[in-house]
């Protein structure tokens, strides 16, 4: 199902708290959590989400480029999907903050333009690759980290924390609250704005017109 | 939040099950259906569903459309996501088949290309307009009915089911389980071949390539 290629699109555009195998928001307990916390191995590695297509979907871009220009390597765009697990989600609709333990991932998918009866713009096709990002206070000095799950166009089962230049300082500089990205998730956006929580030097607009 | 020009794209690419208030999968109490069944009207109008995004996020796309051209009237092309409640989703994944009650919502959103540190491709912006395919098969004679809640620019509460002609027909003849557009979900389509459910019409291709 993964194919080579793994496109280094726009890092990460995203990502947030507890993940989860069990697969239920806990309103009927009336607990905000049942989805599992991120899992790591004894050497500080993330497991991969398995169940994250469960999760909540924040938004998802077409070929999104921090660059003037889409690093598609010939290939057509890819398209990046971005969940984050449940109970972070709750918790930021009632704060506009993520919890600790958040965690969001980020999927990776080729777009294709013919097939069954379409003929124009893009639609999702195979698994590119699949990222994450994790917010643990207690595991990461910079709170948040960033992890890719793939290797030689195949997807691992662990990932060890990238080095900060690869996401992090992109996130911390740019990201609207806190290391993330809300300013491209249409509806977590607003919930930041009418709670307060945009990071003080958040710039809503430094690309060229 | 709604924009004018609510985009005719692809034509509800999708969708079906019982939608919920409640908002959880009811794994911890071993039933497949904790969300509410799609809510009618006493003159049979389908009530929107408010949380569908909380939902099943089975895909999306970008300007897909099934002529040669994407109607974009001048703008950006529309992004496209599907969702689909959470217990038909459970149901589809165990049998390759959606189950009475059955509902998928069909979110509409502009596209921007500049924004933040974006500089190149697509992320999604505004809410355009949301849209919804209902399988109930004691209410509708074809048991899937189709439903748009745009009205002149604006989300309307309740909505009457359209006329055949403007999705059902295309839907009942080219999808791939049913009436919905497996093919362009990429991760259900896999669950349908697998299953043996594809319908014994289902022609995988028709593009233009």
């Amino acid at each position: 199902m993964i194919e080579k290629g793994f496109a280094k699109t726009a890092c990460l555009s995203i990502l947030s708290a507890a993940m989860g195998i069990v697969g239920i928001f806990t309103v009927v307990a009336g607990q905000d959590r049942d989805f599992r916390d991120p899992e790591f191995t004894e050497k500080n590695q993330l497991i991969r989400p398995k169940n994250y297509r469960e999760w909540i979907f924040v938004s998802s871009g077409l070929g999104m480029s921090y660059t003037q220009t889409t690093p598609t390597d010939g290939h057509r765009p890819s398209f990046d999907n971005v969940f984050v697990e449940p109970s972070a989600y709750r918790t930021f609709l009632r704060t506009g903050r993520w919890p600790d333990k958040t965690i969001f991932v980020l999927e990776v998918r080729s777009s294709s333009s013919h097939g069954s009866i379409n003929l124009a713009g893009s639609f999702q096709d195979a698994l590119v690759g699949v990222e994450a990002e994790v917010k643990d206070e207690s595991r990461f000095p910079e709170k948040w980290a960033y992890f890719s799950f793939d290797e030689n166009g195949r997807l691992k089962d662990t990932a060890t924390a990238l080095p900060k230049e690869s996401c992090f300082s992109c996130h911390h500089t740019n990201g609207a609250v806190e290391n993330t990205f809300t300013q491209f998730y249409p509806t977590l956006h607003p919930v930041a704005i009418s709670k307060g929580t945009l990071n003080p030097g958040y710039k809503p607009d430094t690309s060229q017109k």
